[in-house]
C-alpha cells in the first residue's frame, strides 16, 4: 500500500499520512482533547483516525514546536472514508463508479488488505476530509481556550485554524515516490510527455490538469511558432502578410479552447472526478457572522446577510478596482511621456547609449507592472476577505475575477493604446516584446530560482545540524527531522498564478501576436522551461498540498474564452488597419470600418455557434456516462417495482 | 379522484382515460394480443392496464370505425406509475420530491384512495408512458400482420403507431373541469389574470409555461406601449425621439430575458418539474436503421451512423436552407421593384387609388411570406424526418432551428434591407407597420377562427346525428359518441407554432419599434386577443393534448436572447444613425461609426456580464434545492455509515 517514510526509532506504529502543527503554547487540555476526538469512534462523533506526538529532533535542546503530531488510519477507516467523500474508481467493467464498501470486491484494482488501490494523495485527501468535518458536540469552547468559542456541529479544525491554534495541516512527501517522479518528470532531459497519472497520482487532478493543460497550450502554440519562424528569418518586416496571421489566430483560439474541453472531460472522466458530486462546502475558515441556522443544512452555524456582502462588493470593492484601474491608466500615460522623451533624446544625438536609453522605458514600466501587480493583489486578497464570503469557492471566484481584471488590464492596456490609438505598429512590435521578455524573466526568477535558493539554505542549515549531532549513515534524514524539514518548507498556494501566468501568455499570443510572429516562439521557450521549474517547485521547493479533485479548469476556462472572444475583436481591428485591406477602400475610410465591423460580427457569431456544435464531452464518455445513469434509472425501478406491492397489499380495491 | 364523464348504458365499469384507435383494418388476432399486452401484470412484461373496445355510436349502420379502445386503470396502477414517470409532488414540509408509493402517506394532498391526489392529466401521462414503454418479449412480428417485426425490447405502440395500425392516442376530455376551465380562463370579460394553476392541472406544464411567457411577454411590452402611445398621439414624427426609445429597448429585452427565466424556474418549481430528472428517451417512432444494440441500454435497437446524419445535415439541409434564404432574398429583390415601380406610378399621377396602390406591393408581400413560411415549414419537417434522428427531442431541436432561421429571415430581411442599406426611416416605419399588421390579421384567422368553423361544422354534423336517432334529454351526448367526436377534433401539434408567432412579434418591438412606437401597442393587443384565441382553440377546438412536463420553455429561451442580442446590434445602428447623434460628428463618420461600434460592444459585454450577475434560478428556490441536495447526501453517509462495520468485519485487523 502507502509508501511512506521507513519508520525508524524514533518511528510510529502506522504510515503517518498528514502532520498537525499546533502552537507552540497550546494548552495541554486543549491538546489531549482534540486528540480524544480525533482518536474517537465514529458512533461518538469522532473522527477515529490514528494520532500520535512526533518525537523530539536530533537537536531537542533548540527551541523547537513540541505540538506536531502525525496522523493516519487504519486500512479500513481510509475505505469506509473513500465512500465518504464519493472518489470515483475503476470497476470491473471498465466504466467508473463511486465507490462503496458493499461491493468493494467489484473494483478493478481492489486485491484486499492494504493493497495499492488507494494512492497516499486520496488517502491524504480523505484524511483530510475526516478531520474537517470532526465536528463540535455539546462543547461551549475548547477546553483551556477559553476564548475560542464552539458549538454543537462547528467543525474544530476549521475553528481552531482560524484562532491560530492549529498553525498548519499538511501531506507528507513520500521520498521514494517523489524521487521516481521527478526523475521522469523533469530529470530527463529526452523529449516526452510529462507523467500525467503519476502526477495525478501524487499531487491529485488539479496539479495534474494544471500541467496538462500547460502541455496542451504548449503544443496548440507549435503551429504558430512554425509560421511565425519564417516571418523572423526572412524579415517579412512590411507587416502586409500578417493578415493571414490574424486569421490564423482568430481560428486558432476559438478551436483550442474547445477542443481542450474535450480533452479535460476525458482526463476528469479517466481520473473519476467527472461525475463525482461535490459534498456539501462548509464555511470557509475566516467567515464569520450572527449565530443562527442554515436552511439548508439545519445545522448552527454563523450567518452573513447576502445583502450587505453586496454592499460592500459594490460601494467598496468595486470602486476600489476602478480606482486601480484608473491609477494603471495614469502610470501608463507616464510611461508613453516617458517614451516620447526617449525618443526625442535619442533623435537629437543618436548614439548607442541612448539607442540603450530607448529601451529603458519599457524596461521599467514592466517592472513597475510586475510590482504593481503584486500590490494590487494583496489589496484584492485583503478585500475579498473583507467581504466575507461563507464559501472557499466563492471567495476564489471573487479573488479570480479582481486579480484577473487588473492584471488584463496592467499588461495589455498599453498595447491596446498603441495599437488602436497611436496606430503604430513598429512601436507595439517592439513593446510586445520587451513586455514579453522582461514578464517571462522575472516571472521564472521568482517562481522557482528565488524559492529554490531559499529552500537549499534551510535544507543545508538542516543537513549541517543532523551531521552535528551523529555521523550519517544512509544520507536519509530520520523521520522527525523529515517532518520538521518539510514543515518549515513553502506552503504551495495552489495553481493560482500559474493559470494567471499562462492566461497573460495567452492573452500576449491571442491578442497581437501578428504584428510580432516571434510571440508565440518565445511563449513555447518559456512553456518548456515553465514546465520543468513548476514540476521542480512541485518537487522540491513545497511542501507537499493536499490533492484537489477537481473536474476541469473552473473559472479559467471562462477567463481563456473571454480572452478569445476580445480575441476575435482585436485581430479584426488589426487586419481593418492594415495597407493591404485599406488599399481595398481607397476612397471611403468609413465603408472599410463598416465591413471590418460586419466582418467581425459575423466571425463572433460563428464563434458562438461553434462552441454550441462541438460537444464538451466526446462521444465515449457521454455513451458511457449515459449507460451509468441508466443503470442507476433502471436499478431504481426494479425497487419500485418491489414497492409496487406495497403499494397493492395496503390499499385494498380499486378506484 | 378523476372526474371522466359518467359511465352510461354503452360505458365501462372504469374511468376511461385514453383512447387508442387502431386502423380498421386491423386483424382480428392483432387486437386480440395487443389488448392482452396491455391487460397482463407487469411481472409477465404487461403494462397491466384496464382496456375496453368502445360501444358502436348512434348510427352504426354508418361505416365507423368499430377499432377504438378505452384504457384507464386501477388507482394502485396509477400511483406505482406516478413513481415510475418520476412525479414531484408536494410534501408534508412544503418542500416538492419525487413520490414514492412506500412513503406516499407524508405527501400532502394525498389521502388516500381514490382522492383527487393525481390530476386526470398526470393519470394520462402516466398511462402514455406505461403504453409507450410496453415492449416486444419474444414475439417476431405482430400477430396477424407479419409485415409488422418485432424484436425483444422494442415498444409495441411506437413500431405500430409508425406502421399506421395505431392510427392515435390521445386523451380524453373531462366535460365538466372543461367548461369551468374555460369559463375562468376566456369565458369572463373582466381584467383578470389566467388560471395558470387550472390550466397546468388540464393540459400540464408546457402548455402552463407557454400561457405564462405570453402573459409575461405582454405585461412586459406595457410599459413600452405606454411610452409608444404619446409618440403617436402627439405625432413625434421627426425620429429624433428616437434615441431614447432605442436606449430604453435594450436594456428591457435584456432585463425582461433575465427576469423570465427566474419567474419560469419559480413556476417550474411549485408544479414539481424543476428538479424532475428525464427519463431515458426511446427512439422516435419514425426511426430506422441497422438492428443493433444500444450502447447505453444494451437493448436491442436499430442503429444509425452518426456521421451519416451529419453528412445529411451539412451536405443537403444546411444547402437547402440556404437556398430558401437566398430565394427569399431574390423575392424581397422584387418587391423593392413593385415597391418603387407603384411609387413611381403614384409620383407621376397622385390620386386616390394610387395612394391606395402604394399599400399593396406591401400587403402582397406579406401574404407571400406567410404562404413562403407554410411551404417551408413543410419541406423543414420532410428534411428534418430524413435526417432520421433518434431522439425526438434533438428532431424538434433541429426543426426549430431550421424554421426559426428561414422565418427570421423572412420578416426581418426586408427591414433591414430598408434599414440600413436604403436608410429610410419612413419606409421602414410603414413597412413594419405593413406586415405587423397583415400578419397578425392572418394569424390569428389561420389560428383559431378557420379550425373553429371547420369544427363546429363536424359538432353540427354529428348532433343532427345523433337527435335523428333519439331525443336528447340532457342535451349531452353519450360517451360513444363523445369520444368518436373528439377523435374527429384536430390534432394539436404543440407550442412551436405559438412560440415561433411570439418570437417574431419579440422580433418587432425589439429590433425596430423605436421608429415605430406603436408597434408595441400593437403586439400588447395583438397579445389580448391572441390568450383569448390559444384559450379558446384550446379548450374547443383541439383534441386534449398529452401533458408535458416541461421545466422551462426550452430552446425557445435561447431563440429569444438570441433575437435579444441582435436587437442590441440594430438599436446601436439605429442611434447611430440618428440626425442627433450624427449632429456629434459632424465632420468624420468614421468617428461616429467608431464610437457606435465601441458603445454597442460595450453593451454586449455587460449584457453578458448582466446574465451572469442575475442567477437563473431565485434564491428561495435554491436554498430548497441545496436543503434536498444535502438530505439525500446526509442519507447517504447514514447508508455508508452502516457499511463501516460490514467493512470493519469482513476485513479484520489494520493494515
Amino acid at each position: 500500500m502507502v509508501q511512506g517514510p521507513p519508520a525508524d526509532s524514533s518511528g510510529s506504529r502506522f504510515t503517518p499520512l498528514v502532520v498537525l502543527e499546533l502552537a507552540s503554547d497550546t494548552n495541554q487540555d486543549a491538546i489531549a482533547w482534540l486528540l480524544s476526538r480525533i482518536r474517537d469512534q465514529q458512533q461518538d462523533g469522532g473522527a477515529e483516525l490514528l494520532v500520535e506526538q512526533l518525537g523530539p529532533g536530533v537537536d531537542a535542546q533548540e527551541k523547537e514546536n513540541p505540538n506536531v503530531f502525525l496522523v493516519g488510519a487504519t486500512w479500513q477507516r481510509l475505505l469506509s472514508g473513500a465512500e465518504d467523500v464519493g472518489l470515483f474508481k475503476e470497476f470491473n467493467d471498465g466504466s467508473m463508479r463511486g465507490f462503496t464498501c458493499a461491493n468493494k470486491h467489484d473494483f478493478k484494482d481492489y486485491q484486499g488488505d492494504g493493497d495499492s488501490f488507494l494512492s497516499m494523495a486520496e488517502c491524504q485527501y480523505i484524511i483530510k476530509h475526516l478531520l474537517d468535518t470532526l465536528r463540535a458536540k455539546q462543547e461551549t469552547h475548547v477546553p483551556g481556550h477559553s476564548e475560542v468559542k464552539l458549538y454543537p456541529g462547528k467543525s474544530i479544525v476549521r475553528r481552531l485554524q482560524s484562532k491560530g491554534i492549529l498553525v498548519q495541516v499538511f501531506p507528507l512527501h513520500e521520498k521514494e515516490e517523489l524521487k521516481r517522479l521527478s526523475f521522469s518528470w523533469y530529470g530527463k532531459v529526452k523529449l516526452s510527455l510529462q507523467p500525467l497519472d503519476d502526477i495525478r497520482h501524487y499531487y491529485g487532478e488539479g496539479q495534474a490538469l494544471y500541467f496538462c493543460f500547460l502541455e496542451y497550450f504548449t503544443f496548440a502554440l507549435v503551429p504558430m511558432a512554425l509560421i511565425g519562424v519564417p516571418y523572423y528569418l526572412f524579415d517579412w518586416e512590411d507587416y502586409d502578410k500578417y493578415v493571414i496571421f490574424a486569421a490564423f489566430n482568430l481560428v486558432w483560439c476559438t478551436v483550442i479552447l474547445e477542443l481542450w474541453k474535450r480533452c479535460s472531460a476525458s482526463l476528469a472522466y479517466r481520473w473519476g472526478t467527472l461525475s463525482r458530486k461535490k459534498a456539501f462546502e462548509e464555511p470557509r475558515p475566516g467567515f464569520h457572522g450572527v449565530l443562527g441556522f442554515n436552511p439548508v443544512t439545519g445545522r448552527e452555524e454563523p450567518l452573513y446577510p447576502h445583502a450587505k456582502r453586496l454592499l460592500r462588493i459594490y460601494l467598496v470593492s468595486l470602486p476600489f478596482v476602478l480606482l486601480c484601474l484608473y491609477l494603471s491608466l495614469y502610470v501608463m500615460m507616464i510611461y508613453f511621456q516617458m517614451e516620447g522623451w526617449a525618443l526625442s533624446v535619442h533623435d537629437q544625438e543618436p548614439s548607442f547609449w541612448t539607442g540603450v536609453l530607448l529601451f529603458i522605458p519599457s524596461i521599467i514600466y514592466a517592472v513597475v507592472i510586475e510590482v504593481m501587480n503584486l500590490i494590487y493583489r494583496y489589496a484584492a486578497e485583503f478585500l475579498t476577505e473583507w467581504e466575507n464570503h461563507r464559501l472557499e469557492s466563492s471567495y476564489q471566484n471573487h479573488l479570480v475575477l479582481k486579480v484577473l481584471v487588473f492584471n488584463f488590464f496592467n499588461c495589455f492596456a498599453s498595447l491596446f493604446y498603441i495599437a488602436f490609438v497611436m496606430q503604430d505598429m513598429v512601436l507595439l512590435r517592439q513593446s510586445l516584446a520587451t513586455l514579453l521578455i522582461t514578464s517571462q524573466i522575472l516571472n521564472q526568477f521568482m517562481e522557482a530560482f528565488l524559492p529554490y535558493w531559499l529552500q537549499r539554505r534551510r535544507n543545508k542549515k538542516m543537513m549541517r545540524k543532523v551531521q552535528k549531532r551523529r555521523t550519517l549513515e544512509d544520507k536519509e534524514l530520520p523521520l522527525a527531522e523529515q517532518v520538521r524539514l518539510e514543515a518549515d518548507m513553502s506552503t504551495y498556494l495552489g495553481t493560482f498564478d500559474d493559470y494567471l501566468e499562462l492566461f497573460l501568455l495567452f492573452g500576449y499570443v491571442s491578442l497581437f501576436s501578428c504584428v510580432y510572429p516571434l510571440a508565440a516562439v518565445l511563449v513555447v521557450l518559456n512553456n518548456i522551461t515553465e514546465v520543468y521549474s513548476d514540476a521542480f517547485k512541485m518537487c522540491r521547493v513545497f511542501k507537499r498540498p493536499f490533492s484537489d479533485p477537481a473536474a476541469n479548469i473552473g473559472v479559467w476556462q471562462l477567463a481563456f474564452e473571454a480572452m478569445s472572444v476580445i480575441a476575435v475583436v482585436t485581430n479584426c481591428s488589426l487586419i481593418g488597419m492594415s495597407p493591404q485591406v485599406k488599399a481595398y477602400f481607397p476612397d471611403s475610410e468609413s465603408q472599410l470600418i463598416l465591413w471590418t465591423v460586419a466582418i467581425e460580427h459575423v466571425l463572433l457569431a460563428f464563434k458562438f455557434i461553434l462552441s454550441f456544435l462541438i460537444p464538451d464531452v466526446p462521444k465515449p464518455i457521454q455513451i458511457s456516462l449515459a449507460r451509468l445513469e441508466f443503470e442507476s434509472l433502471e436499478a431504481l425501478k426494479k425497487k419500485t417495482k418491489s414497492t409496487v406491492l406495497q403499494c397493492g397489499m395496503r390499499e385494498g380495491g380499486g378506484h
